[in-house]
């Protein structure tokens, strides 16, 4: 089942961290390298014709109005055309669906979807996060990035009971996994009253209910689906895209229950893959605080509509559960380098899916693998792909 | 002949200007409203499926992080998706060409590419040409827009005889196309001894060698072939579509005559399209000084290379001569906004291609229009499309 008309057949990334031995085309260049040094049959670089690159705010190192041309440049492509896309959190998932539209459009054969962030040399005051909304007449009034998800989690607590203890159930699974995980960054586990007893930044979100601010880069080879076992016994399939919009302004949005572009992205995901969550055999989802886990469950259709404390209480999205939720640990343990992480996930999909992520590998019987971001100013943008390894 | 998956079914743009009366959204609002009322048939909002923004550096005004969410929040299309595209100078080209691939992969039927641009309400030291590179530690020593053009400019010079008369001959053609375009910046006449007498910036380029720094936004509605009829008589196809990109750095390129990002993305544009330069009807390109409409001439095959000068000089690209190039006026008449150009220039193919030009409309008999921008830092990304009037 599903669209199906592009595979993956490579993928790489780069140990997600504080990288501050790094620059920004370092970090591009090993996880590209990684890619095409990890296809199974082999792979000539010469045969991308085309990139995406998810970038947010390469500005703040230099690289604005450049667009893409420094992928090529150092990555010996030069000639090949690469759009840069930035959207917010889902930046680097959005790079990968575009990259698909590319060679489903006939156009391209073979592609490159990389995405890449840095968001550590700068000072905290300087970085990504604290100048996304510089100049902005209205927003960027005292609403970081904690303070605008903490108004759901105080309206899902108030409306369902979430509770403190269910969000930090979230950090806990996710932490524990990430012990598995090699290209995480936080790979120690924390319990429940180590979350619960961290700072407050803001209420209910605790400082080890928020994601690491982390440097990462990824990339995932793309191709003609009938033309991926060329490179693999195994490619990838993408089986479904979705994407959805929400209002910009808090204001201006219906209710704070949950994230109405991650319900719409998720509804055309599943629709084009011709699924539904119940044939979803692991996600990886935006855990950028625990509380947007807990709605992710909801958004995604893991379960009904307030049960989303329930659902991380009961164990179901354990790595043994029946529905696996960030195997690799999530952004809460890996970071949230914005480019990145998109692309980071589905490395995460494609290596489950293959039956190859080692010791942390989850069943994958049911086959498809489920991809999500939501973010952006306003929460406003989101991301939802899905992956399977069969061709049909 | 061609690629004609999609069509064009719609444009709209606003007069390009210092529109300190404006913000960003206002621009964006007025150049989607001018496309959608302007659909032979009608047009519904609710048909669009998805939109592409072009906008290189909106986080001067507060929009980052943001990616496309605040072009469907704006207009009334929340829910949709929406990518936002950043690629220097050919952002706004860039845009529609992924807005191209979205419709040519089968999953969208109706989209919108729209693009938009604030390069005034910022102070000269604070807007986008001066911060470009802000933060990075070898590029931005000096090396504004001018300077790096200049470089091509003077070994032109030195390798073909290319004469600061001839450079002029540019702005004198282009300001005189602009004076019968609403649409321009600059809307008057001025003669070679006006761009020899203005101050000079980087030796040979004279302020009047140079595009003004200018506000504007335009957008354009495009749909699968198949479908075009149901919107308009008039369709314009995209025939086809390339991109090139360069080295990065002028000390790894390995001439200064022309860009060669210019000569791959025509290249492919015109294998896609089935056609080559004696096709072209009309031009509309990259002229944000002088020079570099001399060496598009060269890297389009309008010319031989060294003869830029000389067709300038022989009035081949005049509004009645063998291939009209700009007969918008260009960026040297209308402005550069990075996001909104590209696009613009798609607005004025299209006008023309469906005899709709008033006054300014050239000879469509050969039946297609080639739009080209380069540019980004480096000079290193270019975009090429070729539009026809033709389905076949």
């Amino acid at each position: 089942m599903g669209w199906n008309k592009v595979a993956i057949v490579g993928v790489g990334m780069i140990k997600f961290g504080e990288l501050f031995e790094k620059g920004f085309e370092n970090m591009m260049e090993e996880a590209y390298l990684a890619a095409i040094n990890n296809v199974d049959k082999g792979f000539d670089p010469k045969e991308i014709q085309a990139a995406w690159l998810g970038t947010s705010r390469p500005n703040l190192f230099g690289f604005v109005t450049i667009g893409g041309a420094f992928v090529s440049g150092n990555l010996g492509l030069i000639g090949i055309p690469v759009t840069r896309v930035e959207n917010g959190c889902p930046t680097g998932s959005d790079a990968f669906r575009n990259a698909c539209f590319g060679v489903a459009s006939g156009v391209y054969d073979v592609v490159l979807a990389i995405g890449v962030e840095k968001m550590r040399d700068k000072s905290t005051s300087e970085g990504l996060l604290a100048r996304a909304v510089e100049g902005h007449p209205i927003i960027n009034r005292g609403e970081t990035a904690a303070v605008t998800f903490s108004l759901v989690a105080t309206r899902h607590m108030h409306e369902f009971g979430t509770t403190p203890e269910q969000l930090a159930m979230v950090s806990v699974k996710n932490r524990k996994n990430a012990c598995l995980d090699p290209y995480a960054h936080y790979q120690s586990e924390i319990k429940v009253e180590d979350v619960l007893k961290s700072p407050m930044v803001a209420y209910p979100l605790h400082l080890f209910d928020c994601c690491p601010q982390t440097d990462g880069a990824a990339a995932t080879l793309l191709c003609r689906a009938d033309m991926a076992h060329k490179f693999t016994d195994k490619p990838v399939y993408v089986a479904g895209l979705g994407f959805g919009t929400d209002y910009l302004y808090f204001n201006e949005k219906p209710h704070f229950l949950g994230f109405d572009a991650s319900v719409r992205a998720a509804q055309q995901a599943y629709k084009m893959a011709g699924v539904g969550p119940k044939d979803i055999a692991l996600a990886e989802v935006h855990d950028c605080f625990t509380i947007t886990e807990i709605v992710d469950y909801e958004d995604l259709g893991f379960c009904e509509k307030g049960q989303g404390g329930k659902f991380i209480e009961s164990g179901a999205s354990e790595r043994n559960g029946i529905l696996p939720v960030n195997p690799s640990g999530g952004l809460i343990s890996k970071g949230h380098p914005l480019g990145a992480t998109g692309i980071a996930q589905m490395c995460e999909l494609f290596w489950h899916l293959r039956g190859e992520a080692g010791q942390r590998q989850v069943d994958v019987t049911k086959g498809y693998g489920l991809q999500h971001n939501v973010g952006g100013f306003g929460i406003a943008n989101s991301v939802v792909t899905i992956l399977s390894n069969r061709a049909n």
